[in-house]
């Protein structure tokens, strides 16, 4: 399969507490395998998992201080890649470096930047402030499937009312919603749905009066690559929405490539047996397999050459695969120049 | 692998008791994925088992009435494959089909047609009218060997002597006999090994007096793609066939291509345990491991490159060989035209 | 992967002991499967594990005297793979021949030409006498990896400083030690470190007085293609190497391609079961992780393509994969004329 990325963006490599002791974490990200260490002023190095030596894993030896020394033969090497250390007398082999990547830590991930090292700003990491807040935890999965796959399946959320029905207990109130999708500021795009005077969730009903209705809104927000954020409010029917009936919600729904045929979501949810138990059913049990059939169907086959059906309910997730492509035509294009 | 199959021919798809109670049973027949439909009329649909909209498996949904609805967006398609329901306010995307091919119900199997369904005459279908009695359990195994493989195996029945010469208590009564290569009005090519005065098999020794001959027949029937049916006869020597030691027996052996290294194969046993196990001995443990063995070692080479030796005792298996490439051939030159 | 194997030289197959009681041992090898027999005059074959006519394995079968019958249609083969045997009336087919290649039993090794049969001279086997001796195992694995990484490994012990420093107890000697690379007049490269009045390996402290000083060497024999024996010993400083802590051992690191990413590591150990668990320690828990991880790391790319690092201490491994270079080169020459 053709890996395409758009390298020019910041994707997300890692939960921050998701780095162990050793203060290392290999992790394979657009294809490559990348090591991911925390250093000793709190900083972040992001170096190719692969000594330039004998290629094996850095990650299988030790950081010491600031200087990853590999397993193998003992080379060091420094948070820019650069070999520092040979422990036999000839002095580090000159010339050898180990590739490495802007990495940034904030709002509790960390963000890496695979195109020109010049061009990465973090004031263009998404805004996903909102993360970091008390009795969350946050998670990850790999998924098998093309990440685009999963854009699809975040930026349309018709399909809540087949494959979790069961799981949010929603009572086609989205059959009544109104979509809306838009673009903001940040270059983000939105897919907006707002249902009015609907019967509410399932879950929703224990707090309020027998046959009350409410407004519901479900707003995904999404940056190129994948990085996306989800607002669900409610609030009782003809309060203009401030009448909630629980705090508005958001959590992070991030997505990047693991392969070209897989990917690593994060997301969180509240810190208690439950909320993981039902987070993992809706995304293990309901979306993944999903996910993978369509993967597998796919095969190295491309999303447009297989010339999939366009429905309304697609335009946010149709608007994000277009803006996508004309990322990458442009990269192209700088890159033929 | 390259995988060529003869399109206008009837291959068999499932037997009709593989069909679940949800009336969807999904398989890989051709490299593709299908999805069988038992519909409320009693005939069948035949359809991809892929959604045009997001490429997931329609056999993940639900039947309802003679409508598929997909459980990821719910869209809904007929038995031809038009879509014909869109859960949202839009109407259905129109120009958007599921392929679909013609199937037909017959000897307790499902048969289908992957050419041009114009042609898709049922009486091509080959006379397995026998299946269909009682007492017997029909069963399906997936081998992992091109399906011509498998032709090879059924066509030169010599193999007894050697593979299953314990599992059938054979005893060197195919040495003695006679092979002939015909074909009938049918288009059948028929393998036939006839053997007179020769020694019983183990099984049939104890209902013949001690030292009896008998006259023993295996007659193997082949239909393109590799459709065959085996009848074994057992007589007293010199009775003209007329005195048999038991009622002749008829066999299905229905081969279908699941992938260009893999096939199904339809079968059926008596309805006892020991039968059941007597027929999983044979194919999983004798001949399959050797059909297994033989694909690997052509891995995607094809047969013939591989300058197989050719023995007499294979006239039947080549011949069904060389007619298949024959109808290949023609295939291809149609297409071409 | 491409496999470039050199063909004009002798690999070995197996340990004399590892072929069962059947006589026939299967084994890929270069990529091929072979089946290794033992005939009744105490004499071996080596014979292509694919029977000509229907492409099964021959070792699934049995050898009769010096006949190995086929499984599947009873086909028989001698040890020139010429068809002996025909079990059915019609002779045995001319012109069908198991590929063959000549194999001579030396060492405890079965060792095999894949080139010009008319070039195997048995002289060229490299001399592996010292393994024919008492009290020791012989044993091998499997390691997913390219061959020349094996030798890499071996050719460079300094990363018994690193990887196995808890294994071995080497205190640093090696860092004090003095490397030459030389060749010898059987075509030989030895990869040698010399120590001379260092601290002794945590094993030996107990055999001696504290405080006392060894010399110390590790010697590194190669032969194309990858036939290494190691000896390795240990004497009090200033003694000229005459007053040994233990008796200098010798033991056998012979490395034949199994795939392109595979290879057969021969190795021998003492027969306790100590020994057994070190040798396993060492080789399956510290140098084949390592080894798989460079392999995955290089994937199809060539050793040379990935630019490696080069450093004084390879200067034995580089050197043996030169001399290999030098021979694929020479083949390919003569195979073009």
């Amino acid at each position: 399969m053709m890996a395409d990325y758009v390298r020019n963006l910041w994707y997300m490599a890692a939960w921050d507490d998701e780095i162990p002791d050793s203060g290392m974490l290999s992790r394979t990200l657009l294809d490559q395998t990348w090591l991911i260490a925390r250093l000793a002023d709190g900083g972040y190095a992001m170096l190719a998992d692969r000594c330039p030596h004998r290629f094996v894993p850095l990650s299988k030896g030790r950081l010491e201080g600031d200087v990853i020394h590999c397993l193998y033969h003992g080379l060091g090497f420094d948070r820019s890649g650069a070999c520092v250390h040979n422990p036999f007398p000839a002095p580090p082999p000159a010339h050898v470096r180990v590739p490495a990547m802007p990495i940034v830590h904030r709002h509790r991930g960390l963000w890496f930047w695979p195109g020109d090292p010049d061009r990465a700003d973090p004031a263009l990491i998404p805004d996903f402030a909102f993360v970091d807040r008390d009795g969350m935890r946050r998670s990850r999965l790999v998924i098998q499937g093309h990440y685009e796959l999963l854009t699809d399946n975040l930026m349309d959320l018709t399909h809540a009312e087949f494959l979790h029905v069961a799981s949010f207990g929603v009572n086609g109130s989205i059959f009544a919603g109104r979509q809306s999708v838009t673009k903001d500021a940040s270059g983000a795009i939105w897919n907006n749905w707002d249902m009015e005077g609907v019967t509410p969730p399932n879950w929703a009903q224990p707090m309020l009066e027998p046959g009350a209705q409410v407004d519901q809104w479900l707003h995904m927000r999404w940056h190129a690559p994948a990085s996306m954020a989800l607002t669900v409010g409610l609030a009782r029917a003809g309060s203009d929405r401030q009448d909630m009936v629980v705090p508005q919600m958001r959590n992070p729904h991030i997505i990047t490539p693991e392969t070209a045929g897989s990917a690593h979501y994060f997301y969180d949810h509240e810190a208690t047996e439950e909320a993981a138990a039902l987070a993992r059913r809706v995304f293990v049990e309901e979306d993944e397999p999903m996910i993978e059939a369509a993967q597998q169907a796919l095969g190295d086959q491309d999303f447009w050459d297989a010339r999939p059906a366009i429905l309304e309910t697609d335009a946010g997730a149709i608007r994000a695969r277009r803006r996508l492509m004309q990322l990458r035509r442009s990269e192209a294009e700088e890159a033929s120049l």
